[in-house]
């Protein structure tokens, strides 16, 4: 077989607000790949069928020589990203042709994956009957699990308690709120589109507001006080959070995204609040909880998903020329469900 | 015996910024005490010895319809702070004439004190040889009890780490300084004055600094990444410490003076490093700790004090119609040590 066009999403230069198609992110299309030849080195090559984009991806573009919990991006070298691909030809001991891996994959047509990668190394997955393998980059895959083991680890739900979660029609927050009304809690959710809102409600949320047209403080006056809040947005969102908590909340810190793309700061006024109302906040990445959760994880969630006994919704985009656009919309915030970029069918 | 002129400092009105005497608090002898007759009611009269001066009193001056912690501060009523007396006559028992009672005292030169308050009700302690009675408003009562109880429950300090204490030379934080120093951890410390930087040196700390006259993010980015960081002041310390932390810091979230005297809010650039770095902030008082710390803490603390195995320092003023100018001066940072209000001689 001939030598095929290997297109390539590279990244380009650090923006510096949100991220822009064509500027940030330039999509490529000069270099082929030989795919029966081309050297393994003890790798795996991969045929990439679906991407995720996901918020954590600005904090990747960033200069490198600055530290942070992901890999940033190099100019002029593929962006990467979590995703799903199949095998093409392994030369690594448990990678077999048309095997499904689950990993950090570049945002190209083909490549050459990492096993040993330090976090999310590629990994051979069978997917669940029912389930469509995308879901692997979302309710079933890191977003599912950051949910999960956050919600095991710190939540410490008690029923009747009340919960705020921000961002609750991501793929993060809609599964948060579907573990809390399974435990028994009151939940409040935000989120910054109508659609969303309505999302929100769809998998239990039993209060959900755009807080773009909505006086966050004034739902969480009346609906409170917060005995945890599950924070994807940072920023007033987290002050407000702490204006409404109860004594003892717990506050698990999952994200910021309303921060990610601004270097103004924000302005907090009840960060004191903090110790008066003897507040817990938890900073964490999966990362972290993967050891002790990942294998209840994956027994329990998926057949979940496939059932619908917990709900999920995807926002699709086509062709990896988009995936560009597909990263500034999740930024932005315009994606409704989780954002997957489908690169080829199989 | 007549009646005596009872000295009282009443609170008069809520501050815009800081407390001022004469407008935040007057000062009033217009009532009179019979010692021998007044009804005690179940209650325990007692002459008012030392009165401290705290921080956390700026919280107390507020519409008495917003909850905190602490009780607010009734306008035409004593104010009241933490305090240790001797027992003039008492209806309870438990309490007999002479006993030292420490707990929350009105600011009065006598009162009739609350063995039943929520919190801080008056107790009986007998002064540890060696060290005198005023040490137990302050290294040796709430404030080195704050230290303690968080210290032990919250650092989880490892030989070698190093943490950051703000308001370094506090009662609290000069004692966080030395319970690490003896954890064997490096220790940074921040304060308002050179006369308190030296203290801060004195008790053990390995860097210290005047955040007046130096840059605390230079300093933290040369001296860290921070284990832990002991937080007494909030702000811009706090969003600092943040982005000097190491991965898995634990933040002891103790009280936010540098917010207390404003509703201005407090630009922080760094919230999302909190999820990043998978740091956890425990929010705490002491009231929540006691039941675990409390018998240890006594056995332990007051005895390494009377031996200056553990150090402490004080300023005085005398005079409880000075109490006003004390707690200003608290607000403000311009005590060097425990402030402390001498009312009266034994």
């Amino acid at each position: 077989m001939a030598p095929i066009t290997n297109g390539r999403t590279l990244y380009n230069e650090i923006p510096t607000g949100f991220p822009e198609p064509g500027k940030t992110t330039v999509y490529d299309t000069s270099l082929t790949i030989d795919l029966e030849n081309v050297p393994l080195n003890g790798g795996v090559l991969v045929k990439t069928l679906v991407l995720s984009a996901d918020p954590y991806m600005r904090v990747q573009m960033r200069p490198v020589d600055i530290e942070s919990y992901m890999p940033p991006f190099i100019p002029g070298q593929p962006i990467f990203s979590l995703g799903v691909g199949k095998v093409v030809r392994s030369d690594r001991d448990g990678f077999k042709p048309e095997d499904y891996v689950y990993g950090l994959l570049d945002h190209a047509q083909y490549c050459l994956a990492n096993p040993d990668a330090p976090v999310f190394g590629i990994r051979v997955f069978v997917p669940e009957p029912g389930l469509r393998y995308s879901a692997y980059v979302g309710a079933a895959g890191m977003p599912g699990q950051t949910s999960y083991y956050g919600w095991k680890e710190y939540a410490n739900a008690k029923p009747g308690e009340t919960v705020f979660v921000s961002g609750g029609a991501g793929p993060v927050g809609s599964i948060v709120i579907q573990l809390a009304k399974r435990d028994g809690l009151k939940v409040i959710a935000s989120a910054g589109t109508d659609e969303k809102v309505k999302f929100c409600k769809e998998v239990g949320a039993d209060v959900a507001f755009n807080y773009k047209t909505t006086n966050t403080l004034d739902v969480l006056k009346k609906e409170g006080p917060l005995n945890i809040y599950w924070d994807n947005v940072g920023g007033t969102t987290l002050d407000a959070a702490i204006a409404n908590a109860a004594n003892h909340a717990r506050f698990v810190e999952c994200g910021a995204i309303s921060q990610y793309n601004s270097k103004e700061g924000v302005n907090m006024k009840n960060l004191d609040q903090i110790y008066a109302r003897r507040i817990i906040l938890y900073g964490f990445l999966i990362s972290d909880l993967a050891p002790k959760w990942e294998a209840e994880f994956y027994k329990i969630i998926p057949k979940k998903l496939a059932s619908g006994e917990i709900k999920f919704s995807e926002d699709i985009t086509y062709g990896l020329e988009n995936s560009g656009q597909a990263i500034r919309d999740v930024q932005i915030g315009t994606n409704t469900g989780k954002k997957v970029i489908v690169v080829a069918q199989e």
